[in-house]
């Protein structure tokens, strides 16, 4: 028998074994799962009525909220195709996204009704919009909104077995820091799997209770939503993060889990509101979408007292791919310890990482060679939505190449230090950009600075800093320098620094070195910067 | 990313991420992972050197044996189907499924070479014998054994990416009270997901170490097998069941997790050699293959200290269907408790089961109304092997029908009462005859008796009793009676006794009811005795 790997399964699970469990809460909603899988069939049903057909995209432009976790099942359960819009996105970055997908129906939150309005008028597929949590008063918007939407409509809930595994369940987009934003297909088995893959690896009990941190529309936020629905687990929806909101939150609802970003991590461990909450109830917070420092580790481990370590995925992998959990039989001590915990990480159950050279050789597991990080697992995307040249180049060999630069050692634990793209090749050795930024950063004039190639007629190309001082602080070039060589090997250190105002960011908060390396090598017959 | 869903790959994360955890321990034997699956590529590459191709069966027959764990990966690598042989039954089965499976290539144990000679004349496809632990002597066994076998092969590991998930993987007979014993086709796809389901539903630590109490040829004994490799963890193999080798094999590996058989469960509390062993590893015992009682768990609870309940599956299920442990949420006290744990269990992740009448409708969940189980799983097998009617019938309206009777109840939990078959429907009400043989059997005259319908003008069937007494014990058809009906609703209590020397049991000491239903009906119209 088999029966089509859906994630529209996992909540009609726990709707069977958990009726009575709360599903979600979001401020002052909350919902057991009998109510939430009713309130999920109803919304297929809605977009049904609609005149959503199967494989149409649906889009929604929220932040973390109750309805966006309906739309995680309703909208797949009416066969449809679900798209979660970053917030942070630039009204051209988010116009863009809308019509490469061809999406035909846009779920807003009021605060972006500006934004949306904005570009509406140059979206080629777009037919409906829908407020979710106002009433709408444009003439250009659903007269009804998300909620009265489903209290009219007919509930949907397809046989399980009408659902095709290999069908397109979610399109996420890629933050695009080297190109246009690309559209990553994951299919109905993808997420399914790397769900069951995400729980084995977090020894999950059933009912847990998960803190989203992170939103839903982001690849570090999806990793635990699907398991915890099989599970009969308490989604908290966290709409916006606020350290002493989050531990009001954790006391309340008694959280045992929550993902975070460093920068999320280092604001919960120093806000002074901590003391005043039980937090007891938290077991493990695990911290991606940036490298951990040990550090950081070990303060999360002290001040909020539970488990605590690192992760690392990709949109593309839907997200999950390794875990920096300590393997059972490895018992390092002391910073050693906390040195693996804030690492990228060992593959998860289901998932197979190699780091290999540019010929897709193994580099060797020295913890000292850098390779490109290639992946084979279930929730490796089915490919880029309408770009088959690069799937074929990121699938190449069967293997999905991440464009990470990593480490990895015997015993399987992989560090990333770069992407390739922004990796330095001087003199034949590999230079991590990060590595550079990361030493020169704890110069105390420096706000931010990014560190790129730029090109050298004896080594091929060499480090150069542009940096960003803090408000009111002096430092001289030859001053950074210095303190770069007094912390770096020679070849790591930056040849030169150049003092901008600021730094090219993307929608998202990431720096666009390509942009940055344009000015140095526009003369010259180099692939940088590609 | 479509990777095929095959136990090949347990072994493969296993030797990459825990290639020093020691696999499987037997008797004086010990390898770890990287070790194991090394035999394991020679086993798949003797057996191509062999001649085994793709599809062909591969049938083992032996007791608890880290050969027979290596075969599970071995044969299966090789693209072979393996078929575990019941080592308890008659020579007659044996070779009724050899030669319906059409197997090509027979291991087996020296112990059992009078067996196989004594039918190898009647098998039309069996072309290789190979001995598993000793030097052969005869002249139709294959001059080199398991062992020599190995030793000479090259490695066989085809890549993952080569298998096929929906080809058959195992073939396991079916014991068959009612007819020939059915081979229950399980692909690849079956045994990777059924054991993700379990896993899931067992909470499961990284390298745990089980007790492999059942053998590894029985339904019961192959629920947690391949996960538990999956996650690095420890085979320890149990060649026959002795209460006080298990307390000295759990001390000494410091197991954690043991299946067992209401009878075994029974002689380990009841054993003296107990107390003298450091039994703390121990975490959890299932019980599983027949009814726990209330009573049972709550001995090994006390007695052995760790968590302990029931489970409930078949051949044809993977097997796992359910576990009893309680819910998040259901905090039964006292009785209620160990009644819960007794049970049949609720679903499993990956699993949705229901009670249904003749006409496959909902019976009502109210722990009272008796129906059939049906079975919707991952893990539910592809058909009976040769059998596209039997397998129509028992997959229509696309659940599998256990056979099993049972009542549900509003939390989920089944109860099963009795086999299908062996139910006794009487003036319109079902009686179950296990609980009706419970009762008698408390009788202390009584060794064993089975509960059957015979016809009855009035009630169209009515119980009667055939009782086995102990040796030298006496009691008389109306004491019996009188017996039962104090303790049992009048309506179910037998109307007759008749006394027997023996009950006539199936290779597997299954009664066979069939065989003891013949006399009464063979003058009826009616469809008994089936």
């Amino acid at each position: 028998m088999n029966l089509p790997l859906t994630p529209v399964r996992f909540l009609r699970y726990a709707e069977q074994q958990y009726p009575r469990n709360t599903a979600v809460v979001c401020g002052g909603d909350r919902y057991n799962y009998t109510q939430f899988a009713a309130r999920v069939a109803r919304l297929a049903g809605a977009l049904r009525e609609s005149g959503v057909k199967p494989g149409d995209r649906v889009a929604l432009l929220t932040g973390n909220c109750h309805r966006l976790l309906e739309a995680y099942y309703g909208v797949v359960e009416a066969g449809a195709v679900l798209l979660p819009l970053n917030t942070r996105l630039a009204a051209g970055e988010l116009a863009y996204i809308l019509n490469d997908s061809g999406t035909k129906l846009l779920f807003f939150q009021s605060q972006f009704m500006g934004t949306v309005d904005s570009f509406r008028g140059e979206l080629r597929a777009l037919e409906s919009y829908y407020l979710l949590d106002a009433q709408p008063e444009a003439s250009w918007i659903a007269p009804l909104n998300y909620d009265a939407m489903l209290e009219r409509a007919s509930p949907c809930r397809p046989e399980i077995t009408s659902f095709d595994e290999n069908a397109l369940a979610e399109l996420f987009y890629t933050s695009g820091t080297s190109a246009n934003p690309k559209g990553v297909m994951l299919t109905h088995r993808n997420i399914y799997l790397h769900a069951l893959n995400t729980a084995l690896s977090h020894k999950p009990e059933a009912a847990g209770v998960e803190l989203h941190t992170i939103p839903l529309f982001h690849a570090n936020g999806w990793g635990v939503a699907h398991f915890l629905t099989l599970l009969g687990g308490k989604h908290v929806m966290v709409p916006k993060f606020d350290p002493a909101e989050i531990f009001l939150l954790i006391e309340r609802e008694r959280a045992n889990f929550c993902s975070l970003v460093p920068a999320m991590a280092t604001a919960l461990v120093n806000c002074p509101e901590r003391t005043k909450h039980d937090l007891t109830s938290l077991k493990r917070v695990t911290i991606g979408g940036a490298a951990a420092s040990p550090t950081l580790i070990r303060e999360v481990e002290e001040k909020l007292n539970c488990e605590c370590f690192s992760g690392y995925g990709l949109t593309e992998t839907a997200p999950s791919l390794s875990l920096a959990a300590l393997k059972p039989g490895l018992n390092p001590q002391g910073e050693a310890r906390f040195a693996a915990l804030a690492s990228s990480g060992y593959a998860m159950p289901g998932c197979e990482l190699r780091v290999v050279d540019e010929n897709d050789r193994d580099v060797p597991r020295d913890g000292r060679a850098v390779g490109e990080v290639v992946a084979r697992s279930d929730g490796v995307m089915q490919g880029y939505w309408g770009q088959p040249e690069s799937t074929a180049e990121a699938m190449r060999g069967g293997w999905f190449h991440t464009g990470d630069m990593a480490t990895w050692n015997e015993d399987g634990y992989l560090l990333v230090v770069d992407r390739k793209k922004d990796m330095i090749l001087s003199g034949g050795e590999n230079i991590s950009s990060l590595e550079v930024e990361k030493a020169m950063l704890a110069h105390p004039a420096v706000l931010e600075l990014a560190v790129i190639p730029v090109p050298d007629r004896r080594w091929g190309e060499v480090p150069k800093a542009l940096v960003v001082l803090k408000p009111g602080a002096t430092a001289t070039e030859a001053e950074l320098l210095e303190f770069c060589r007094s912390r770096l090997s020679h070849y790591k250190c930056p040849q030169s620094v150049e003092f901008l105002d600021a730094l090219p960011r993307t929608g998202t908060g990431k720096v666009l070195k390509r942009e940055l390396r344009k000015k140095y090598w526009k003369d010259r017959n180099s692939m940088r910067p590609e």
